[in-house]
Order: structure tokens, then sequence, then C-alpha cells
């Protein structure tokens, strides 16, 4: 019935044309809310929360308990956790404990801190995060990336072996501002800032990352002394095989290889048999007990084997009074911060939206910004760097079946309580042990299939991609973010300087116009010329190149006209500018337009305006170009502007 | 019969619905061209003169005279040029030369460089650009914006007063990097350089810089000797008022205003009686002969008058020598070079297509690049510094009814012959009359109506051209611009960030699909969503956000529902996605596509794409989106789906 209906309805109008639509509709449309009432209404919605709006009428004791509900959603989801759900979530924190243990502290080392500190951020953060956060499986703590990104920005800035304590404060200090940026971007809802690093830029930086890691682990592996502190693949190898030609201890080189083998054998039985997820899990902390386990018993640190030696024992200090608000460096320890803050924020929510979706939910960027945000700042009060969602433990924790963030206070608590017992225990393990875990977790980060997939769909995103590994492993970590998000901003940019002007033609039979190229089998009518304009803005930046372009357009059709000698008689008459997909025009597209309208008149070509859109439209009545370019020449669709110039030829003919 | 056949046409179109225009239309579109061939179409058709691929026929010699025609344009005109035509040139050369001799002489001043070399700069850069330009009415030579710039920044590098000869010696760098850069953009074909420049930024940047001159000028009108080197506000009216606490000389000020006060008369007279063009065109001229006279018959310099004093006579030097390549600042210099090139061809440019305008020819903006890239590049090797198109004079050559750039000639000429014979009169030339020169050209830098009329059509527009303002104004030239620019492409990003996601209607007995705030009488079919993307590309930057804005539109559509108690028949069941504003598609937004399917799949809503792009498809097809969407749920156009859906549901209706 509904077709019917139509076809009944689309006769009427063709059957009384008199009854002009543009009069009718084009400017009978109301006034664009103006730039000041958008600009409150988007404040309203997006940067105040919305539903104190809705709850108007509820009491302030129960408004206040909803936002706190909101802020908080561990109280939504606590008032119905089972004992049963609480079984599953000890074993997933346990096990997630296991492999925390040994990846804290490796990572740790990364930082350039000592052991403890990587501890330390597996505790308090984790704490905050599973009171804010919302996602069930993000297991939070320090991760590689972080850790290699943290040492290799504030390295520039204070050298970690010269003085441990002042690259310590600068640490917290970073954390803090990290911290604090993470929580302003969920606060105002900034959560696009972390779309602006593309998955493509993700996958490359994250595997130039896990290169630039693993070949410093190369260090622990061959138990070097003197090493750079540079990042790039020159200066590391350059530095591995300057170290070489001096004595080195092979037994390092022994354990850390064999340790890895068994890492990486346990991780391809858990890959095989789904059900023996426990066996990759553990087998870090097991590495860790028997290689401690081998070097105490052989007193193999006294033949060349390097040890993690004195850890502190105890819980997180506090290093409030550490923080250096003071230092001449602030703007650049903010900078630092910055960086850190969206490389975190967009692993972890790249890792846990991925995750949700497999469970069926949806993760709120701009909540996980504001719960990791004060997890950060929590953490650099508590001599904590930055943590952010590991990808590798989550991974871990979801196999293990946690069921919310409580597996997350169990790995907490477990970490704390090894902090008392275990840091005398710690002493003997050998550094290479971490580097071999470190080693083992850099595969998962290195996406081949991702960025095969990449170059088959999209060539420039695949540049993105290159240009951010390039960087990363050529160059420094922030010069391989900068080219990519460069190079990824540039297209955008360049979509909007260069937009396509598109001839249209009518496909036979209808009233749809269509790009001739897409579709060759469009007409286009002689004497007429349908250009649309592919770009949301007619703006100083392409306004020029637009007006040339259809002015460009006139002449080859032109000259092709006068090549085939066709009569003068089907010289273009007409141009009609499809302007559907212009959504706003400044003072510089209204200069043009009104340029190009000169131009043609003087050509005797007159130029129609098709479906302008709201603002446009307002815009044009503004200039007072509507007056020039006269009412009747502005139509509503493109088929309407060909239609009544179809007939004014016939009429015209009719009368010669 | 036009519009007969038309209804004919669609009559037979809706009389036989089983034809499917999607199968037909939409598969069978060709493959778009990859970005390889794209790029090699563009450079063939961009970068590669395409003129001399049409006359492929004629002889090696005849091309190479349309290339040499091509580049130098004097070769055109030049056959044709009647001795009638010279008359009128000669006239107007005169008189341009009797304004830019002062003019000259003041902005050498005002760039820090002896009066001379103001002189010199009106010499060469016109003769060369008479050769190549293809504007008849520029009148190349210093201006006051460039000369401000130019000495604001390289004022940083090298003081002129310690040391004039070096500080000379970056000038001619800097020149010959802008003439250097100049002529890239043309040979490139980068004329859209020059765009990002916004006529709203330039007016801003105008009037900042007109007002920091015109302050600037005090130190002269005033016979200061200490001054500031800065050029903002703040730091010159300091200067201003610390200085006079110092004994200053009032003659200075007496001569300087009452020849400012006579040639804003004879401006004022000019403008009224149009006829009387040269009277504020020599103004200046006979300013400078009588002041000049009343000092050296008065010896008014022995009593604090402050005077030019020794010019050395003689044309142009070489300065080849000069050019400091080894500098270690180059790159600073290669800086200065690039905004100065920047901002004198944003000016010649304006300028320049404002009267060809009026005259009703076209500018190429790219040849006039290369013409300015030449001149400049010839100055900076003798002894000028940075030329181009002046506002005031090519006004002045206009009026004086100039045919072509002869009359550029005939002035450089006559500057040439002053050079020779006037510099021992300038001798006795009173500094204050130079400021009062440059003072009586600021107004016309200032445009108050433009700003008024930037301020009525576009509110973004006037913030862009008030930040240039006081940017100039209270912090430097460079920060203003950057301002300026920041903010204009802050806006071409927001509208790719944060796109329009506008709901459909049907606008009554139409196929007409509108925004329902465009169109408050457009109908929403009920249990339908229809959303146009109003973006060029679907990508990293928007692709969550446009996803979630989806998915948002379709929980307040329900929540609408719930809350009028309608009955569950009509919740949605479809979303028509339009896509016929998006040009391009990258991974991020393949992916978002898919997460949307996904969702929306899983509260049993079909999403259905209309009017997908020749790109858009093909990328879909790859991505094998297709699959999962299904390849009848992608339609043509918005009508076909929603009559597609209606049909449907009336069959199942039917059916119940």
């Amino acid at each position: 019935m509904g077709i019917e209906l139509q076809n009944h309805q689309s006769h009427q109008e063709e059957a009384s044309p008199a009854e002009d639509p543009v009069s009718r509709w084009l400017i009978s449309t109301p006034e664009p809310p103006t730039m000041w009432q958008e600009l409150v209404k988007y404040t309203r919605t997006n940067v105040l929360s919305k539903k104190r709006n809705k709850k108007k009428n509820s009491s302030s004791s129960n408004r206040i308990y909803s936002f706190l509900k909101s802020v908080f959603p561990i109280l939504n989801w606590g008032r119905q956790y089972k004992i049963k759900m609480f079984k599953k979530d000890l074993m997933a924190g346990l096990t997630l404990a296991s492999l925390c243990i040994p990846q804290s502290i490796g990572y740790a080392n990364l930082a350039g801190l000592d052991p403890e500190y990587g501890l330390y951020t597996s505790v308090v953060p984790p704490l905050i995060y599973s009171t804010m956060g919302s996602s069930r499986e993000l297991a939070i703590g320090p991760v590689a990336v972080v850790s290699l990104l943290l040492s290799s920005m504030v390295r520039d800035l204070q050298d970690p072996i010269t003085d441990p304590i002042a690259y310590r404060k600068i640490v917290y200090t970073v954390t803090f501002f990290a911290g604090a940026f993470q929580a302003i971007f969920g606060l105002f809802r900034l959560g696009f800032l972390v779309d602006f690093l593309s998955h493509a830029a993700l996958v490359g930086f994250m595997a130039g990352a896990a290169i630039v890691i693993g070949l410093q682990q190369l260090k622990g592996l061959f138990g070097l002394s003197h090493f750079t502190n540079k990042t790039d693949v020159v200066s590391v190898l350059s530095s591995v095989f300057h170290s070489l030609h001096h004595p080195w201890q092979p037994l390092n080189f022994v354990i850390g290889s064999s340790f890895l083998i068994f890492i990486l054998l346990a991780r391809f039985i858990g890959k095989k048999y789904k059900k023996l997820f426990w066996i990759p899990a553990m087998a870090p902390l097991i590495s860790v007990v028997l290689a401690t386990l081998i070097v105490y018993l052989t007193n193999a640190e006294t033949r060349g084997v390097k040890i993690v030696k004195h850890i502190k024992p105890g819980f997180n200090r506090p290093s409030v009074n550490q923080l250096q608000f003071n230092s001449p460096q602030l703007g650049h320890i903010a900078k630092i911060g910055l960086i850190s803050a969206i490389i975190a924020l967009t692993e972890a929510i790249a890792v846990g939206r991925s995750f949700a979706t497999i469970k069926g939910y949806r993760l709120d960027g701009n909540k996980e910004m504001m719960a990791l945000g004060f997890s950060n700042i929590a953490g650099s009060l508590t001599s904590c760097y930055v943590a952010t969602g590991s990808f590798s433990r989550t991974a871990v924790n979801f196999s293990a079946g946690c069921e919310t963030v409580v597996s997350n206070i169990v790995m907490a608590i477990t970490v704390m309580v090894s902090l008392e017992v275990l840091t005398r225990f710690l002493y003997f393990t050998p550094t290479a042990i971490l580097a071999s875990i470190i080693l083992s977790a850099l595969p998962g980060l290195i996406d081949i299939s991702g960025a095969l997939h990449i170059w088959k769909l999209d060539k420039l995103d695949f540049l993105v991609l290159i240009a951010a590994f390039l960087g990363v492993l050529f160059a420094s970590v922030e010069v391989g973010l900068l080219l990519a998000v460069g190079i990824s901003f540039a297209r955008i940019m360049l979509s909007s300087i260069r937009p396509n002007i598109e001839a249209l033609g009518r496909l036979s039979k209808t009233d749809i116009f269509g790009d001739v190229n897409q579709y060759p089998m469009a007409i286009k009518t002689q004497g007429l010329l349908t250009l649309r304009i592919s770009s949301p803005l007619l703006c100083f930046a392409n306004a020029n190149f637009i007006r040339d372009r259809i002015l460009k357009s006139v002449g080859e059709v032109e000259e092709e006209e006068d090549e085939q000698e066709v009569k003068t008689d089907n010289a273009i008459q007409v141009v009609i500018l499809d302007m559907s997909c212009v959504m706003g025009v400044d003072t510089s597209g209204v200069v043009a337009l009104e340029e190009l309208h000169q131009e043609l008149a003087s050509n005797n070509i007159r130029l129609v305006i098709a479906s302008p859109r709201w603002r446009v439209l307002h815009k044009l009545k503004r200039a007072k170009l509507e007056e020039k370019v006269k009412e009747e020449n502005i139509f509503m669709t493109v088929g309407e502007a060909v239609d009544t110039y179809l007939r004014v030829r016939t009429t015209s003919h009719d009368l010669c």
C-alpha cells in the first residue's frame, strides 16, 4: 500500500507544477540557531550531566545518590554481587597476580625505576579503578609501551642512573599530569582526543615500540653494563655491538633465553588448548621462582649473573611531597604527561572496548578517562608511575573468567601481600629473567594480520601505520606519533582543501542524479552543466579552488563542443550547482559564489543553486547574494532545476 | 516538451518497481581509480604544463615560442603595443614614481634600512615583474606591511643599528628565500597556500599592522632618538612615553604634522573630485620637496630637525656575494623568508585580483607567484629587499589610466634617474616628513566596513579577524598570523571531527527527503529512522562519534516512544543511513560501520545504507561489510529504501 500511495502522491505533484516548492519550502525554513545558541546547547548536552536534568522531580538525596552511582559504578553492581561471582573473580585475580608480579618488576626496569615501583603501580591504581571504572575485564597496572615512553622522554630531563631520586620525582610529576589530563578529558567529554590516534597509527606505533622494547631487553639478556639511553634502533644496535666487544657474561644469556623458550612454549600450549589458559599465565611466575631458586642455590651471582638485588619491602609510600610543581622544566614535564596520558588512554580504551564488545556491553569512553585519570592522580601520590589497561593481562583476566573488577582488587591485594613477603626472595632473581618476560609479551604488540588488513583496505591508512612504525623505530616515540597524527590530519585537511567537484547526470527514467564517473550510464542534459561540491564547508581554504574548478569545467565542456563542431545552440546556458553536501559557507565562500555568478553572467551563463542547506541558505540571504542570483534560480533539488530549465527551453523553442 | 517527456519517464519507472535499480546500477559501477592512478593524473594535470600536450603537432620552435610566451606575457602583448597606450602608461608611470619615491624612502626606514635601499627595491623588481607578470595594474615595490614584518623578524637575529652591514646581508638572504619560495609555489601550483590566510585574517592582520606601523612612526614624528625594537603596542607606547620625558624637538612634530594634514587634505580632494586623482598622488612628493627646501633654506637641521643625511648616489649595486647561505641561522632566515613570501603574495594577489576583476580579466595566481618570485630573487642579487604589489600605488596607477605594466617600467626608470640625480637633494629631507607619508598611507590598510560586513556574515570569521588584529597588536606579527590561521583551520577540523548527523523526513507528496530542522514540515515515517552523515570522510577522527550519535538517536527515539506509551509496533525497526555526502571511508570508518551494524542487529534493528558513493561502496565491498549488511540493504536513494521498507511492512501486515 505504501508504494501505491507514494506513486499517487508524486503523480499529483507533477500534475501541478505551478505550485512552486521553492517558494513553499525553501523560503519558509526557520532561522538556524546562532553560534551562541549552539554553543550553549552543546555545553548543556555534553559538558553538564544530562541525567541530572531528567531527574528533576526526585529528591535531592536521591539525586546525590544517582550522581554518586554514575561516578562510582561499584555502587551499582556492588549490591548485586554474589558469592558465586567472587569465586570466579578470586581465581581470575590470583592468576592475574601471578602474571602481574613479574611483569611489573620488568616494566619498572624498562621505565628506569627500581622493581618495587612497578609493584606499587599494581596496587593503588587498580584499587581506585575498581571503584570508578566501568570495564569488567580491564587489568590495570604498568604496561610496556607507557614504561618505554616515560623513560625515553624523562631521560632527556634527568638521567636515572646519576640521580634516581630526582628522576623519580619527575616521574611522579609526569604521572600526576597524565592523570590530571585524563580526568580533564573525561570531565569535559573530550573523548575524541583519543580518536586522533587512529587504529592504523596505533598498530604501527605498537609494533615499532615492541621492537624498540625488545632491543632494549638485549641489555638484560646479555647482562651488559654500558648501554645507550636512546630508543632508536640505530643507537641501540650500535650500543649492543659495541658492548659485545667487551667481555660479557654468557650465563645471563643462557638463563634468559632458556626461560624465554619455556614461556613461549607455555603460550603455545595455552593457544592450542584453550582450557589450559593458566599455563601461559603462570609461566612467568614459575620462571621467576625457578630462576631465583637456581641462582640462590648455585650462587650464580658470583659467576657474573646479574641479579635484582635489594627491593625495599613494605607498601606504597606517600609521594605527595615529591611532586615537582616548582620545577623550571614544568612545561616539558606537562608535555610528557600529556603524551603519556593520550597513549595510556588509547591503549586502555582500545583494549577495554574490544573485550566489552565480546561480552556485549558498551564502554563510556569519558567515564573510563575519569577512572584512569583519578587512578593515576592517586598513583602519583603513592609512589606509582603511569598505569593503564594492559592488553596481555586483560586477556588473561578474561580467559580466567573474571566477572567484575573485583579480580583487580584481588590482584592488588595479592601484590600488596607479596610486597611485604616476597621482596626478600626476589633479591636473587636474575635480571635476565625479567628481560625474557618482557620479550615474551612483545609478540602480542605486533599485529601483522591487522597491518595486512589495513593495507588491503586503505593505502593511506597503511602509510600512516608505516610512518608511525618507522618513526618510532628510527627516530623517537614522539616523532613516530607526530608523523602518524600529522599524515592522518593532512588527509582530512586535503579533503577540505581540494574537494571533489563532480559532474552529475540523470539516471535514465528516474529523478536520480549521479556522479557520471560512478554511473557511466548517467545522461548529461545538453546546455546544462550540473556540478556537485563535495565539501562540508565552502570556505577560505577551498573557495578559490572550487570557483576555478567550476569555471574550468565550463571551459572544458565548451572546448569539447568546439572540437566536435556542435552547433552553438547546445553551448552551456545554465550551470546547476548541487550544494546538498555543503553544510556551511564563510565570507570567502560567499565572495567566491558572487564572483562565480558574475563571471558566468558575463558569459551569458546562468548560475543555479540546487538544494542549499539550512545555514548556507541563511548566509546567502544575509549576504544579499540571493538577490543577485535571484530567487527563482534557487531550487530544492537538482531534478527540479533541470526540469525547470528544460521547460523554459521548450517554451522558448516553441516561441521561435 | 521536456517536462512532458520527464513525466512520462518517471511514470514508466514507477510502473515497474520489480526492476531493482540497486542491482542494475549500484553494483555495476566501475572500480574507482587507485590512489596511485589519481596521483599520476593530478601530477599530469596540475604540475606538468597542460598546454604543451595540446600542441603536440606544432613544430619544436613554435612550442618553445609558445612556452616563452606563457612565461613572459610581455611577448604576447608587446607586439600589439601602440604609441597611444604608451602615452597613458607614461603619464601613469610618472605619477606612480612621484608617489613611489617618498614612499620607498619611508618604507626603507621602516624596514631598518638606509633610504637608497627602498629606491633600489623600486627599480629591479618592477622591471623583472613587467616581463613576467600578467597583471596590468599592479605597482611593484616596497610596501609597509612587509617592511614592518621584515624588520621585526630580522631584528631578532641582528640589530640594524649596531651592525647595519650584517643586518643588510640577512635581509638580502631573506629576500632570496622569499623569492625562491614564491617561485616554487608558482612552479608547483601551490597557489592554495595563499588561500590559507583567509580574507578575514588579512583584514585583521592589516589593521593591526597599520596601527603598529603608525605607532612606530611616532619616533620620526617626534624626532625621538631612543626607541624600542619591539612591535607590540605596549612596548611602543611605553617607549614613546618614556622618550617624551627626555627633551625632544617640537620642530620635527610641527613639520611632520603640518605636511600630514596637507597630504590628508589632498587625499580628501582627490576622493571628492575623481578627476583630480593626481593631487593626492603628487602630494607626498610635493611635501618632500617643500619640506626639504624649507629645511635647506632655514638651516633647520641645526635647530634639532632630524634629516635623512647622506644617501649613496648611483644605481643598484650587486649583492650576490652578500647572501648568507653559510649562516648558522639559515633555518631561521628561511622561515622569515617563508612568512614574508606568503604575506607578500597574499597582498599582491588580493590587490591584483580586485583590480583585474574591475577591468574584467582573470589573474593566474600561479603565474603571479612565479613573476613575484623571480622579481624578488633578482632583487636579492641587486641590493633590494622583499617587493610586492602595493595597494595604494596600484590604486593610483589604475586611476592614472595605466594600460599595461609599461607604467611600472616608466616608474622604475624614473626612480633610477632620481637615484643618480636626486640623492644629493634628499640630504636635507626631514625624517618627520617620511613618517607623515607613511602615516598618510595607513588608513587605507584599515578596512572597517569590511570588518563590519564580516561581523554580519560570519561570527567565526570575525573571531579570526579579531585574533589576527589583537595578536599583531599585543604580541607580534607571527603570533597574530599563527592565531588567525590556527582558528581558521580549527574550524575546518571541527566540521570533520564533529559532523552533523541529521534526521531526515519526507516532504509531503514528493520524493524529497530533508533535514527535519530545516524543513519542520517534513514527515518522519514511523518505525524508520533516516539519518544523514554530513562529512566527506568517515574516518578515525569522527567514526566513533558518528557511531555513538547514531546509537544515541536510536535510543532517544525509543525513549520518546516509551514516554508517549505508543504501542511497540512502532518501535524503530530500520535505520537508514544516507551516505550521499560521504566521499571516503578509512579502516576506522569501516570498523565503526561494522560495530554499528552489530549493535543494531542485536536490538533487532536493520541497518540500511542509502546512496553510498563510489569509493565508499568499493571500500565496503573490499571489507566484506557488504556481505554482513547484505546487498539488499544497500539502496541508491533514501526514497527507494523507505519505499522498500514500507512495502515489506505492508506485506507482512497483510499476512497477519
